[in-house]
């Protein structure tokens, strides 16, 4: 426990407790005697007082009761950063495949890859492409012709990268996400729907990392763009000639259409959709399962559907449940008032 | 037809009818002489009386005509609860590699395989994982290293399930599925987010079944749990450390962000977000397309986004239709007030 | 330049502006000296002012200042339409894979491969299945067993066909997408969620193109159906025994439950979802985010959770926004009326 104590820069503890062993790290209700655990919230103090860790990282904020002997409180400013320091120092490795080609993977003869370069098992990777220097592809991975991947850049299993794509440094892209799927775009001919050729491109920066069964299409001319540092969570559709600016926070099932714009640090919830053509200013903020349909000021929040400010929201739920309670008295006072005049 | 009838426990068939040959099963509109159909509600009573069916399973609820001559109606308690079972009478068996590895299928030498486990074409079986007895794998399948997988269980095309993960007996898994990907959780440094290792892990228990295009993540520390016999639909998002209990069912594009608990039979509609940190009671239901932002008491249903109690969220949707019609009259009304005091 | 304004029928240019060499298509703010740019909304008027594009395809219904020396406007009826026919003019052939059955593809022997067909690395293709002329499988697609393609399909890599599926001419599948996965069924036996086998099939029709990690589930008995033409874009979840009519357009993230049926030119914003058994008229039109629970008529556009009819939605966001400036007044009006009789 030293270490943690250490990394941390808690006050010192007795020789006795520094030299404890932590084993795992768990929440304050499942924790062993080997556990590191952590109380950010007031609301778990009922379980910070029974818990068996070890160890509890503490936000000094919180006033605790002092914890049984069992257990030593390390207290910190940010027990969620704390934490996040804990992690990194204990994670384990994720299991990769070895530097060079696996036998099995079919790398075209023009590909150019760099330094300490894994491509694993059942990979494709097409004409003319490159992977910078320490660029990992998992299992089954598919990168189409005329793709340029930087360093360091980790891609997960079954991931498709279709043709002349664009990804920069220390990107990680999760299973099964799909980059370059041509956009959504059609026009009526007048029998049917005559597909619009997506001859763009995707342009992912530095820094960025995307989910699970994530799709990022291909843009109609020019790019799609992802800015470095965004992070796209799980089941994400970024439609073609996106722009999402830097350092975004896009969370599960959220849907941007086409041509949308996000400016630096937009931040949206689980579930919500950005109609095509939108422009989210830097620091815009959208609530979860929100539908954006009009532009949003920088650092605005906004909630509903159609998506408005967000206080006017609340505004507005707040009055439809009075409505409740008073149209009963708005109906008599109308009936009321109607009577008369019908006499 | 003899054999249905029979299983169903329905009153005796004539011989003669008894020796029809059911060959298939559709819809009363599109069934032909050969075919047995379903009457559960009364809305297809039009349907039921021009079907060519040679049978109809009818529900005993329902007041029937007498059909023509060509069909015969079946007379059950529950028509779809008869039909589950003439259907798992009639199944064709879904097709699956042998048993044994596929030559083409990367299996790590420390892998541990049960009696008649299958593992089809270019699957990948990571190091020091195991799969009970009767598991199949279909083509192009990646486990990573240290996965346990139970009996029995049955993983469709190109599922990833990523390291150190824990699935029970006789689970489902459909294609394109991912278990196992990072959960998503930043801090923000200051200068960029920074990545919070997440080091836990996914318990899946006995008998879930999980649909295509899923996502369960690996939780931040300890484990994000899928209860025994809950049924997940496809396009589903499942946080990191999320508590699933047992026999819930969420269907299809249902975001449950991190640390949600779900008790035990936990209903939620298609498309609806439950918010990060949020409790769901025993046998709560969560309507289509809510937003679930605060804990929802057992057996309670809820609605709307914010979601409320159902038949709150009715009320205010028709105080909201009753508004449009009556907001002439307020308008009108409070101007007359106003004007007298103007004067 | 030449070769472009005679496709589009534009009035004559000069010879030395048809000599002009156009090498790409950007956006107004993005092209350059040899780059084709649109003006298709006044909106972009200020960007038109200001581009560096050889040329820009106007619509004639905009008024435009005369432009820069350096930039020559096309003149056109419809600019997006246009654009379109010259996309088509100018869009880079998509790398595919080579005629014929790649040396690690698994095909099963008694499948039938009509000519032209191009089969790509790690692709499995299951007994008795068939591919017509020309069909291209990318790397890493799943065919199962009996299952029937048609001429002239492009399956894009890591796709999964399932057994006893139909697709027709000229259907385009994009990356990572799931035909066939069971549909979604269980009944409750009194102690688990008893699965409801699900032996029906998908059928695709010609034309249909379907995005990136699109799910399209198998009936539980007779069809899945997409009608001919019919386009789905990515994430789409298409629950079993769903019609959807021929024409339809399906945006991202759209959730249709089962036993859903679509009229002919149903289009359907995303993050909608339709609830099971809903009925669509031809030519219905569902706003984003919308979440249907009862029949639209033909020709009907409704928005909103549930959805109604969108004049009637946007009447009652109205008279919500009204509500919330007049609740003050209609709250002291009740008060004031209530103490006479309190006195």
């Amino acid at each position: 426990m030293g270490q943690i104590s250490e990394l941390l820069q808690c006050a010192p503890l007795q020789p006795a407790q520094a030299a404890i062993a932590i084993t795992g790290v768990a929440a304050l209700d499942e924790a062993g005697p080997g556990d590191l655990s952590i109380l950010s919230s007031p609301r778990y103090l009922k379980q910070f007082a029974s818990t068996a860790a070890a160890a509890v990282l503490v936000d000094r904020a919180i006033k605790v009761p002092t914890p049984a002997d069992r257990t030593i409180p390390l207290l910190v400013d940010n027990a969620e950063m704390a934490m996040a320091r804990v992690l990194q120092l204990i994670a384990p490795p994720v299991p990769q495949p070895p530097a060079g080609v696996d036998p099995t993977a079919r790398v075209d003869p023009t590909a150019r890859l760099g330094d300490a370069v894994a491509v694993g098992p059942f990979c494709v990777v097409g004409a003319r492409s490159s992977l910078g220097s320490g660029t990992i592809l998992h299992a089954g991975v598919f990168i189409g012709d005329d793709v340029a991947i930087g360093r360091d850049c980790r891609i997960f299993p079954h991931v498709v990268v279709r043709e002349r794509i664009t990804i920069g440094d220390r990107v990680i892209i999760h299973a099964n996400s799909v980059l370059g799927t041509d956009g959504f775009g059609y026009r009526w001919d007048g029998a049917r729907h005559a597909k619009i050729p997506q001859i763009g491109t995707v342009i992912v920066e530095d820094d960025v990392e995307i989910g699970s069964c994530a799709c990022i299409d291909r843009a109609k001319f020019g790019a799609t763009r992802v800015g470095r540092g965004s992070k796209i969570d799980n089941l994400v559709q970024i439609a073609h000639n996106v722009t999402v600016g830097p350092h975004c926070v896009i969370t599960a099932l959220v849907g941007v259409a086409g041509t949308v714009k996000l400016g630096a640090g937009v931040a949206i919830g689980g579930g919500a959709s950005i109609r095509d053509g939108v422009q989210l200013g830097d620091g815009a903020l959208v609530a979860g399962c929100a539908g954006v349909a009009t532009d949003v000021a920088p650092k605005t929040a906004v909630s509903g559907i159609p998506a408005i400010a967000h206080r006017q929201n609340l505004r507005e739920l707040n009055a439809l449940g009075r409505l409740t309670e008073l149209l009963p008295q708005i109906n008599q006072l109308l009936d009321t008032l109607k009577q008369p005049k019908e006499k």
